[in-house]
Order: structure tokens, then sequence, then C-alpha cells
């Protein structure tokens, strides 16, 4: 069984959310016009839907975050379910449990969902091919291999300001290799048809062969820039730079850093993205972070909504697996 | 006013749980019925019931625990209570304040029930005897004195299999000197009349006078396990290596731990219990743990329904405290 | 801006709650009568009301309390909100956030309250000065300027036994330099109209010009307690000890500390209070903290009851912005 499947039921319908890869049109639309229609929610007098009311949402977070977390658990609440929230390096792993064990000690308490965070690569989908057939998995962050959540409210965000994929230009700028955020990203803005997608980074920051996976390469800014609707700017890990990997920061910032004098080189109405926490003067000017095309905090509220919808929807699944597929 | 007493009302009805020494049998059989029948609620689509709307519960771990909070959590707000963990070594009894001190002040913030745990023997204890006559106290672990909530749900998981007790041959397995799990054990299958309580052990990790417990003492695995319709093992205490109390783990294991090989002297039935979490090949073989006749899981979900029940008859009580004993 | 206005709505009603410095009688009545009315939810079988249900409150604190946090979470929980504990510095601002980025990020998740509790004086006003208009900004403590619910709670507590403020003589005991409770208590008893409001401290624990703030200054204790109808002993911060500011502890004591001896000189129906946590023996005996004139238990119930009505007022403003003001 493919990864690809193991995340879609027999109807071909999401039943855990663990990487864009392998996903079609229909899923990712499916996600995006459900967090459409419930992105009113948030403008209520009261906030709060009953879809989840008596389900248990685990937030299993092996690496800490909490901006991630707080997303995930505003979006379970307004969804009316209980949230527990675990640690797990301070859980009984340090007795000397497996993470199996933790695993299925959770789940014997009948939860209902999983969201994962884990430093390590195919660590929510290791979770979702263990779990009892009722859960459901999100994957929150799994080292460098995928950040699906997030790449699912970065092209909602798009699509609210440009909803023309088809001509639409995307450029990536900053680590690429060690970025699960662009890694999924790029898968969704393929799937999702637009029009180009660029990479724009130093040689070291980017993967090996990176051109197979659907991107147009650039190792300078300017010509990266030039002519774009959507700048996506990665936040820049300072732990890299003690490595050969990067440069000083100056250096970097001088070479990579989006100014409002490079900003010139895009299209006028280009939105810029973040997917936060930024480093002001690093890897953006804080008058570009600020300024009014930055949608960097829209981001942030679009999380909500789209982690409400892809809650609704892999819960849903679950909920009638025998439902006609539409 | 001794120790059995202050756990009851004037009705002999259950006020706190704090051992299940002293108890009478039909306190344990009301904890078991409305344990079956709130079992249930688990397995509906809307996994709560009102029972503690509006009553706050708190969590006061004195000494850390995930799992078992994590249980009384879930079992709490199943049953629609708010929740409040506190963990009081970070809180302000660092700032020298008493624990007696402590306790007055979430007291007066009008909550109804602590859930204890604690490393010294008797905190839960002294806890509900200074406590305001509305609260609620449940034993969660009390140094190596009593577990009861957990003794109940391994009493009820043994129901569900085996219920006629007293023809019931149960072997209980390890570290008994240092288990308050196991003392809580013992009173409970004592109290609804198990037909045999073994105790399997080497000499130093044996209480003087076991015996006045009312169980057969059993030095060597073989002849412990002998004809027995329940094992028991507990998690052996890696802290306890250090100490002369143990040989090494390896030595421990070869004498005391549970193969397939050594399950065939058990009765072909017989189930294998565990409080978690479990130290493969130290006290218990992975092949077992995970085998047909292990119920160590179904003890983890047993334990949600047990501690909702002990809630909602420990709060009954307060609620309708001039009720009619029935 | 002034501060008393950012505080204020354009019809002079509460939108956040920073300081009680520049505010009206009104409001204040206004709180204590709100109060008064949600005191006995308490008492209710269910003790929860649906004001703020839907609405999430964030308990912001950047200096640790388990305390405060817990009365303000109580509070929250019974309004039906949804609450999120933040301790901030665990989270990114780590990763070199600066305050307003996490403030902004937090924002976005369309959050309907920040309270916030800081090292630094003014934090709230900045955070109230910066967030989106339908925010309610609540102080839980900055620095040593203010720590309005404290200050509100206890002349709740004082309103409740002595009605008559005109005639009421209050002597506030202890380190007043360092005390943001203190000056926000000495704010909220002169808009009042407390007769006589009296510090009772030696020099170096006194600010400069203290008597401007409308108080009767005493450096001894015996004068200070005369006829006193309310006694309000300020926790003794141990931290002070090392540097040149105090005495030993038992020369304070000795000094300061409130006996029942001492207390034969105030009132014979004084009222004693404390912001807690009390150190026994070291600004009061436990016969007096303990004894019945005591109301310092008092004082941490009507903690929640006074938080809930502040949250219900502030919100309340924000629900319906337009509304007459009556």
């Amino acid at each position: 069984m493919s990864l690809t499947n193991i995340q879609l039921d027999n109807h071909g319908r999401l039943r855990h959310f663990l990487t864009i890869e392998g996903l079609q049109r229909q899923h990712l639309v499916e996600i995006l016009d459900t967090a459409e229609s419930l992105s009113g929610v948030a403008e209520r007098r009261v906030k709060k839907l009953p879809t989840l009311r008596g389900k248990t949402v685990v937030n299993m977070f092996f690496e800490s975050s909490t901006r991630t977390r707080t997303t995930f658990e505003l979006a379970a609440k307004r969804l009316s379910a209980d949230v527990l929230n675990l640690s797990i390096s301070t859980s009984s792993t340090v007795k000397g449990e497996t993470l199996l064990d933790t695993l299925r000690n959770i789940e014997a308490m009948q939860c209902d969902m999983f969201v994962v965070r884990h430093a390590q690569s195919g660590t929510a989908e290791f979770i979702a091919r263990h779990v009892k057939p009722h859960i459901a998995v999100l994957n929150a962050g799994d080292g460098r291999h995928a950040h699906p959540t997030q790449a699912m409210l970065d092209v909602f965000t798009i699509r609210r300001h440009k909803p023309d994929f088809a001509n639409l230009r995307v450029a990536i700028v900053g680590d690429i290799l060690h970025s699960r955020v662009a890694r999924s990203q790029i898968h969704a803005l393929n799937i999702l048809g637009a029009g180009e997608v660029r990479v724009v980074a130093p040689k070291t920051l980017l993967p090996a062969c990176v051109e197979t996976l659907g991107v147009q390469v650039f190792h300078d800014l300017q010509p990266g820039l030039r002519d774009a609707d959507v700048i996506i700017m990665l936040r820049l890990q300072r732990e890299r730079m003690q490595g050969a990997l990067l440069p000083s920061a100056q250096e970097y910032y001088q070479q990579y850093g989006l100014t409002e004098e490079r900003l010139a080189l895009a299209n006028p109405d280009a939105i810029i993205m973040h997917p936060g926490p930024i480093n002001r003067g690093m890897e953006i000017d804080s008058a570009v972070a600020d300024g009014p095309r930055s949608v960097i905090l829209e981001q942030v509220t679009n999380g909500i909504a789209v982690r409400m919808a892809i809650m609704s929807i892999t819960l849903g699944t679950h909920t009638h697996p025998f439902r006609e597929d539409t």
C-alpha cells in the first residue's frame, strides 16, 4: 500500500491528512471550499459549531510548537471537540515506553483524532498505519518531509487573492532544502495547476534534483522575483548559520532578503507570504512584512478555518464510513 | 474517625474515594455496575454526558503522570466537567506555601473535586480530612499506599472476562513491596470474594507479613502461575535495580519474566494484565503483552468508564446529601 | 491619548481593564454590582453562564503565576469561554520573535480577550494600544505598576463587610514600594471615597512622595493599626531580604508582623486581608491568618466573581459597540 493510498478510504475520500503528495485536485478543492464556508464562523457572535462535539482530539507534539499547536487547538475547540495536549517528551516515553505503546494507550482511551508533529520524517504516516480504523491522523509537520496543513492554508490564502491559478507565477524564496513547508507548497500549487512555481535559493539550500518536483530554479533573487504574483519567503533557520551551508546573516540578507526595492521587480499587485515566525531584517525587511501587500497575518487567520475544514472532512469520513461518494 | 469512615457519608455512601480497604462489597459492585452502564458512552457518536456540567474537577498532581492524569481528564470531560490541571511542583508551593494553604486556596475557588496524586502515602486522605464538605477527593496514587481507581478498573476488566469470582485464581507477579497498585488490587479482589489471590515475588520485594492481607505467597513463578485464571504483571521500577533489592534485569527476567512458555502453566483461557507502562523484555515478553490473551489495552479503555463511574457516584453523593439510601 | 482614555470607549465605558487610576466611581461600582450578581453562580448546581460562549480568552502569562492564572481560567470557563493558556517564555519568543509579532499572531487567530501578566510595567497598556478594536485586554499584573483585578476583588470583599466607605479606615501594611497590589488598592479605595487610607511600612519600603497618592503614612505598626476597620497585609518578598532594604525576617516580624496582640489596637470588628500567598510567621501570624476576622479565603472566592464581572463588562462593550450609555 503506497503512502498516497493510506490517507484515502475505499471511496477515495480523505481519512487521514499526511501529505499533499499523491492527492488529487478534487481533494484539495474540497478542503478549500469547506474552509471558505467555515471561515465565516469566526465572524459570528458565537464562534462555535457542534461538528465534533463529544470527539476527542489529541495534540501529540513530540517537537514543541506553541504556534501550530494553538491553531489546531482553536480549530478543534471551535468545532466543539475536547482537546488533549500531550507534550510527549515529558510523558511516559521517558519511562522507556516505545512510540507504538504510547500510541496504543492513547488510542485505547477512545480518542478520535491525532494531530502529530515529530522531528522525524514519516512519523505521522507510521502512526496512521498503526491506529485503529476509527482514528484520523493529521500531520502537523514531520521532519523535512511535509507540513500539509500549512500548505493548504497557503493556497487558500492565495486563492482568495488570486483565484486564477493557471496564470499564477509563485516564487518560493529561501531554505528549500530543509523546508517541509516548501515541499508541501510545491505539491499543492502543482496539483491546483499553478502556472509557474519557482524556487529561489543558493545552491547549498536546494535539494538535489529539485527540478523534478516541477519547479523553475533560480539562484538569484532579482530574476526569481520578476513578474511574480505571489512571493513566499521561508523562515531562515538561524541554526544553519553555524554550518557551512550559509554565509553570515548580513550576507544572506544582502542576497536574498526581501526589501521594498526588490519587491518592485514583482507584479504591482503581488502578495507577500511567510509561514512565520518572521526574522525581521534577515529574510524579510519590516517595511515589506508590515506593508500593504503582506498577507502574513491573513495566513494565520486562514489557518484556523483550513484546519477546521480538514478536521471536519477526515472525521466525517470516519463517522459515516459507508456513505456514498458524491 | 477511621480511614474507612472518612470516605463514606452518614448513609454509608461513597463521598471520597481514597482506598479500597474498609469498603464493602456493595460499594465496589455499585462502581462496577455504574461503569458498565457508562462504558457504552464511548461507543456513541457524541461521547458526552451532562452529569458534571458546571462542576470543576482539579487534577492536583504532585507527582507527574501523563497517563493517569489523562484518563482522569478525559473521564471528567466526557461527563462535561471543566478540568483544571495543576502540576503543583511548579506552582506557588515553591513560594513556600504549605500544602494546606494551597488546598484552602483552590477550595476557595469553588471547585468540586480534587484528584490527588502524591509521592507520600496518606496525602489524599489528609486532603479529604481538611476539605469543605461539598468537595469530593479521589486518590490517584499516594506513595506505596493505594491506587484504588487502578484496582477498580482491574477488577472491572476481570469481571468482564471472568464474572465468577468465587472460582477465580489470580496471580499478582512482581514488586509487591513498592506497589500501591498491588495493595489495592488485593483488597478489591478479597472484598469481591475472589477464590484465591496469590502474590509471586522474591522475598526482597514482598512486604513483611504479606500473608495477613489474605494472599498465598509464592517465591517461584512456575508454581505461582499454575492453574491461574488471571495473571497481573507489575511494572518493574528500574530505579530499584540500583539498590540491593534486585539482581540484574536479565536475572529478573529469567526468574520472573512472563514468557509464552511459562504462560502454558496457567489455565488455557487465562487473561494477562498489566497496569502499564510495560517494560518489554523485562517483566513481560512482547509476544505475551501483544498476544491474544493480553487485556492490557482493555484495562486502559475501562479506566475511563470506571473513573467516570467513581466521579459520578462521589459527586452524586455531594449533590444530594440528604437523599435516602436505597 | 492618555492611559485613562485607552481603557474607555467613546461612551466612557470600559473596553479594557488596565489600571484603576483614572477610572470613575461609576466604573468601579458597575464592576462591584455585576460581581455581586454573578457571585450567586458559584452556588448554583450548574456553575456556568453562557455569556462568553464561542469567545476565546487567552491567558498570556510572561511571568508565571498558577494562582492568578487559575482564577482567570475558572472565571472564563464559568462564562463558557474557550481558554488558551500561553506560557510565553516557552513559546516562539525564544525563536526571536518580538512581543508585537507574537501579539499580532494570536490576534490573527481571532481571539477575543487577552489576559496579560508581565514583569515589565506598562506591558498590558502597550498591548491594548496595539490590538485590534474587537479585543479586550485585562491586566493581570504588570511590574510594580498595577494589579487592578486584585484591587477590585479587595474592595468587593471590603464592601461586603463594610459597605459604608465614607467612614472606613483602611491600613495597608508592608512593602508598598514594590507592590502593584498596594498601588491599585490605594486608587480604588480613594475613588470609592474611603474615609482614610493608611500605608504602614519602613521608609525603605515606601515610594518617594507616597503622600501624593492620597494616603496617611505611618512608619510604626501600632499607631498605623489604631482604630483601623480593614487591615491589608502585603506579602513580604523574600527576595528583598538579600538587598539592603530589609533587616532580617525575624526583625521584620517583630516590627511589622501582624499578631493577635497588635490586632487588639484595631477596631474590634476589623477584617484582615492579604492578597496571598501568605508567609506564616513572617508578615502575619497563623493565629491571625486563620482567625475569625480573617477574610483571606473570601478574597480568593470573590476573585472569581469579580473577574467574571470584568470579563463580561469589557467584552460586552465590544460586542455591542454602539449601545447607548445608560
